[in-house]
């Protein structure tokens, strides 16, 4: 639509590990922030910031780690904060933490407005920009260095001959980016559209690229940032769902989709389709062990469904009339909520990625058990080896390796040595004419039931003494029923050679763990034989 | 901050128990459109749509019943659309529904895009025109007439000449108000803005308002209604915190807010303070049994929330810092969240909070208790009773009412008669020199636990009759270590006057549990002692 942007490249700067986890309940390990760094790079998201090195031995042991991973052209940042006021960049922790990361890029975050400068840092402004400058220099021999302006319109605002010398002091001293933060979140469009045109202008004796960093306080962080790209900006800075502190970031998904399939700029994520962007949105919602935003624009569960009869009498006419864009651009699908079922490009999207063949009956097959499932509270996009389950179930295909006769937890607070809290399982199940019985301890009835249940299955598939658990997640389906809630479970499984996710669903937390560790063996038995 | 829009008088219309309750998951009794309406005319919204009388018997009701009501200077409107293709106006039902509703104000929906003229209603563009004008003079001699342009900017794009005619044609006819309505919410800022210009001047010889009605697909929908306003748009249509069909309509409570305190404009609401605005997003949320969204701007509970620690240690120096406006113009608060990037700032600001005052000593051992247990997974942010007893303890005030003997929990897959998974719990406390001991079944392990807690102690303290649980989260904090990964439970239990949030954290998910129904029941006593 609009014509001035769309040749211009435009380079997407992730940052949900780093500022996406200041969220209200947002809290990654190290292993999701790892797996999520990943999918990143899979999508083509340009840089990939990490954290804050200086903060947490966690951000660390991240850098370390990811480095033992090949994530193509997509580059990882560490993220920190100018030198101290009275040390040399070389001495600073912060500065060391940095190069120690040993990352291909640095963003460096530095004061603009002056009253953060003289009463927050209780620096000169001299002295600001000497700390900008020393910092960026220093980190600038080290890596590609990312300039964030804190604060950048609200500080120019306030000052704006110092706002732009702040810039200056980093181009100056080797930036290669000079990204424009509206920490706040408070300016409007049209203002970020003024101030960034002025400060690319004020840039252009530079070797620089401009970038927009929003917040979303005004809900207007994906016009605030579209507005800049208009003019000139190069670089987006967000999160994925827009997660992060207050009102969260700029949410990424809505500005790659409406970057590409609004603007029509075919450089983004270099010009990939966007099919992985609903996939994507909800790995990192599972990751982050959140809710949905099911009315999220592009990717929500809502996003695409029609409710009222003359929109859905419309939509079977032709999609446009109520569609901004074909779902399946971005990977979501149509859904008409009367009769609450998936369209038929989901059972097709479903037959092509699981080999089901044109079968249409096997396919009305599947999706039928899948919206059956579903509306018990199951969710199959992390839980793929239950989906292959499914449809090895569905189509005749699946021969259970062992029956449960029963389990049973014990859990209690005092074991009588240890005097700590404690958990057994008992076990018995059937293979062909044998039953097998046996007994483990955990540290809780989960653990304990996952120990007893491979130990009472060790002699009939030696196999399984390759897996191990490496997640495990809990999520209230239907909250609002306190603890008689409807429970999903997740788990993990790998055997040192492929990984695999499996689920459960039950308002008792033990038989739905107990479902997906079922799944997760039956699945690893099932490839083993193939 | 723009200049252009300040003196320009803008009317709020919602249609929130129409556009609204199109959404996924919203159904609405007539009641509870009644409650809504009230409390729409409380605040301000000069327009309130309240249903389409020919689609259900609700509405007219609504419409009967409506009228009993003082409200103020706000119109109740009835919504429909153009009459139907060979019928006279008046013998149209829909119409004759509209008139029979006796509102002051009527919004009549009708046909801007020529496919959808040709191919969904099958008739020709001269017919339509027709539909429009006719409808239109019918109506208006009997209310208020708002028109709603629908696909007003798609139609444009299809076939500008024809759109501006469907426009004239409402005008001509004695419409008092044009909406243009981005249906599909597919429109950017930039296009929204010279659209609407575009047709407010098309419109310049006719005496009409030009309103706005946005979705929000793309993201954009609080962006697009601004930039209508800036053009000359005197009228905005939305719905209470956006709910409305697939990505909903355009949230009103961020339109107010950016119109009055960002573009300062005094004559949004009639000038009143916006102070309800919060308690009107929560009452919609809570009358429409949604989830209140947590970082929705302005009025979210994480609209105001600060986790980093720097941020905490600035914002104590001067709220500005990180806050784009005082919270309390919208009737939102500050909350200080306690996280594992917290720092002594935010120890400080919670320490004023909680009354612990400028004691250094006992800050400082407040601050190492958080600590150690982050280190451990506990999280305070949302778990506030939780870190209320912990500054109890720390500062020797906490009392505790019972001790733990012991607790139990089985759990298996068989009932003998039900033949479903089980759970049971056993409980043994001490009061002062009494013993209780009881059991309680339960749907799961915790809810067992849970049920057996207040039972054992129903006699010793018959106030905690009053709790239930409304919330209970699980969340892995150490994943990577399957299920032996040390767990985190939060808990949230109401008395149905104050809600609050608990927290346990083990390896074993019983003892998390136990740990965050044990504090809940202690902050209830504690509290109800003070």
């Amino acid at each position: 639509m609009s014509a001035t942007s769309s040749a211009q490249p435009v380079l997407i700067y992730d940052t949900t590990l780093r500022d996406g986890s200041q969220g209200e309940g947002v809290s990654f390990s190290l292993q999701d922030k790892l797996n999520i760094a990943i999918r990143l790079a899979e999508i083509g998201i340009e840089f990939i910031e990490g954290g804050y090195p200086l903060s947490n031995e966690k951000d660390v042991a991240f850098f370390e780690q990811i480095r033992k991973h090949d994530l193509g052209k997509s580059k990882v940042c560490a993220f920190g904060m100018t030198r101290r006021r009275s040390m040399k960049a070389e001495d600073d922790p912060g500065m060391k933490a940095l190069v120690a990361a040993k990352t291909p890029c640095c963003t460096l975050v530095g004061k603009t407005w002056d009253f953060h400068v003289t009463e927050v840092l209780r620096a000169t402004l001299d002295e600001n920009l000497a700390m900008i400058g020393e910092s960026a220099e220093f980190l600038a021999g080290h890596s590609e260095l990312i300039y964030d302006a804190e604060h950048f319109f609200d500080g120019y605002n306030a000052n704006p001959e110092y706002a732009i010398k702040t810039l200056e002091a980093a181009a100056a001293s080797g930036a290669k980016w000079l990204a424009l933060c509206d920490t706040n979140g408070g300016t409007l469009p049209e203002r970020v559209a003024e101030v960034t045109r002025i400060a690319k202008e004020a840039m252009a004796s530079y070797d620089v690229g401009i970038g927009i960093h929003c917040h979303n306080d005004c809900e207007l962080a994906v016009a605030n940032s579209l507005a800049a790209v208009d003019v000139g900006a190069t670089q987006v800075q967000g999160t994925i769902n827009g997660i992060g502190e207050r009102c969260g970031n700029v949410d990424l998904i809505a500005v790659i989709a409406n970057l590409a399939l609004k603007k029509e700029n075919t450089t983004v994520l270099g010009g990939r389709p966007l099919q992985q962007l609903t996939e994507l949105s909800r790995f990192v919602y599972e990751t982050a062990n959140l809710q949905w935003r099911n009315n999220q624009p592009f990717v929500g569960q809502s996003a695409f469904a029609h409710k009222g009869g003359m929109h859905v009498h419309a939509i079977n006419k032709a999609a446009s009339t109520y569609e901004h864009i074909d779902p399946t651009l971005v990977g979501n699908e149509r859904r008409i909520l009367v009769s609450e079922l998936s369209g038929r490009s989901n059972i097709e999207a479903i037959a092509g990625k699981y080999n089901v063949g044109d079968d249409k009956e096997l396919q009305n097959k599947i999706l039928a058990e899948v919206v059956r499932l579903e509306n018990q509270g199951y969710q199959f996009e992390s839980a793929t080896a239950s989906f292959d389950l499914l449809i090895r179930r569905v189509s005749g295909k699946f021969r259970p390796h062992f029956e449960t006769i029963k389990y049973r937890v014990v859990a209690g607070d005092r074991d009588v040595k240890s005097q700590v809290a404690f958990a057994e399982a008992i076990i018995k199940l059937q293979v062909g004419d044998t039953l097998w019985f046996d007994a483990a301890e955990g540290h809780g009835p989960v653990n304990a039931l996952d120990a007893g249940l491979r130990k009472a299955l060790a002699g009939a598939y030696p196999v399984l003494s390759e897996i191990s658990l490496i997640d495990y997640k809990v999520r209230v389906v239907d909250s609002g029923s306190g603890t008689a809630a409807s429970i999903r479970v997740n788990i993990e499984s790998t055997d040192g050679k492929e990984t695999w996710g499996t689920i459960g669903v039950s308002d008792n937390i033990i038989e739905a763990s107990w479902q997906a560790l079922v799944d997760s063996v039956e699945y690893k038995l099932h490839r083993s034989e193939a």
